[in-house]
């Protein structure tokens, strides 16, 4: 009889799995190795739910019990994954947060070729152009869960979707929603090869964005968070629409504007 | 006659300004000195055409000739004000970001009590309770100011409007805004004591956000990131609303749903 998996303990900063480990909080470890960490109980939780197992799992040694945080060791030690156990201290350098949850995972990254996205399995797919800040990046994808969108498509040179603070501002939609990535070059000729109306929150040449003839499927796409879209990228849109702006602002929050729009083409959609 | 106010120059990191500058990005600091810092020409100008001149204005050396700097650095000088000069590098560890904006400035807080708050002035008010990061709540100023609200009112311990970031992710609706902070305590008996109708992003015993009975004034009022509204609050409001939540989270961002929410308050009062 093979032995039992089972799970190993690391107790100091040095061991090359901790090196490992917090290597993937920056994004040239994360291209070279494909993987990428996620925090947190409920977001491995969430993971698993949706078919994706962590290859490693970290735990915080002097947890309580938790049965689903057993399920989810035992089902990586079936599948063949590594269990660590390490001390709070070393678990907070891998994060960098001072505070860290007491478990994370090592996940393989994920295909974010165009060719891999099913474009016929939602009516809205969220876009964004040059978007810097990871943060936005997670909340837009937190709201395309929630509005049902099939994914995000990041065009141009955008924050890393795979990054400790893209993952953790989804809130577990990294693992819900699909993640393309693309040139815009890329983009407009694949978006035109099937069905779909891409709409731009803009300020020129714009519709208001109340009652604005929405169509599905509906691609909504937003602007880097200081430039806004280019030109050139509006004008090949087939709906430009504007939000009011009552104040001195002329625009919103990134992640803002788009959830807005998206909670404006579900409604239209459904009704 | 009296000598011409003037720039001073200063070279030094150890220089007591720059000190005092540095030390204004810690709360209890700003808290002590009754000041805070905003930076960026755009920030600054909106400021000074919404009626505040920043007590000190830092500016670094080598920049090209700007007119609207060089009517900010007389008006300030013609104020009584200080105008420094310094280079990049302490510029940078001033605001403690690596490519700082060419200027900063050093305002008074001001009256964050609810009575200074003037509620005739608008018809849309967000709410935040204990929103924790300062992004989340910059971000809701700029919606604030989007919607032509009044201002924001801060419920229990949030974040501090007045930090580096929560002012530089208001885009300048930290000057057009009225911010307010309160315990619910307070702010529950002063809401009574005149007209408003408050409003929660809930989930409970909740009608759905489309379409529902807004009223004006309307205090639109979310929770903690992650703990949303203690039940209680949630009870005490007029209105409990949901937006739909298609996917596997039950919730969004704090900052993108009252926006969301606000935008459909401001449809909803507009029609």
């Amino acid at each position: 009889m093979s032995p039992q998996p089972e799970r190993r303990q690391i107790t100091g900063f040095s061991n090359p799995t901790v090196k490992y480990l917090r290597s993937l909080r920056e994004k040239k470890h994360r291209k070279a190795a494909g993987k990428f960490l996620a925090e947190g109980l409920r977001l491995l939780t969430d993971a698993r739910e949706c078919g994706h197992l962590p290859e490693m799992l970290v735990m915080a040694s002097g947890r309580g019990p938790h049965p689903l945080l057993d399920t989810l060791e035992r089902e990586v030690l079936a599948a063949g994954g590594d269990v660590i156990e390490t001390s709070p201290d070393i678990l907070s350098k891998i994060t960098g947060k001072a505070n860290p949850q007491a478990v994370a995972g090592v996940f393989a990254e994920f295909d974010t070729s165009l060719a891999a996205l099913n474009r016929g399995k939602a009516k809205i797919w969220l876009v964004a152009q040059a978007l810097r800040d990871p943060g936005n990046l997670g909340t837009m994808l937190r709201t395309g869960d929630a509005v049902g969108a099939g994914g995000l498509i990041l065009i141009d040179d955008c924050a890393d979707p795979f990054s400790v603070e893209a993952v953790r501002a989804s809130m577990g939609a990294i693992f819900t929603q699909h993640v393309a990535q693309a040139r815009w070059e890329e983009f407009l000729p694949w978006l035109r090869s099937g069905e779909g109306q891409l709409v731009a929150a803009s300020l020129r040449d714009a519709v208001p964005y109340r009652a604005a003839p929405y169509q599905t499927p509906c691609y909504i796409l937003v602007g880097n968070e200081s430039q806004g879209l280019p030109e050139e990228y509006e004008m090949a849109c087939d709906l430009r629409v504007t939000m009011p702006m009552m104040g001195r602002a002329d625009s919103l929050n990134a992640a803002v504007a788009g959830a807005v729009l998206a909670y404006e083409v579900l409604a239209a959609l459904d009704s």
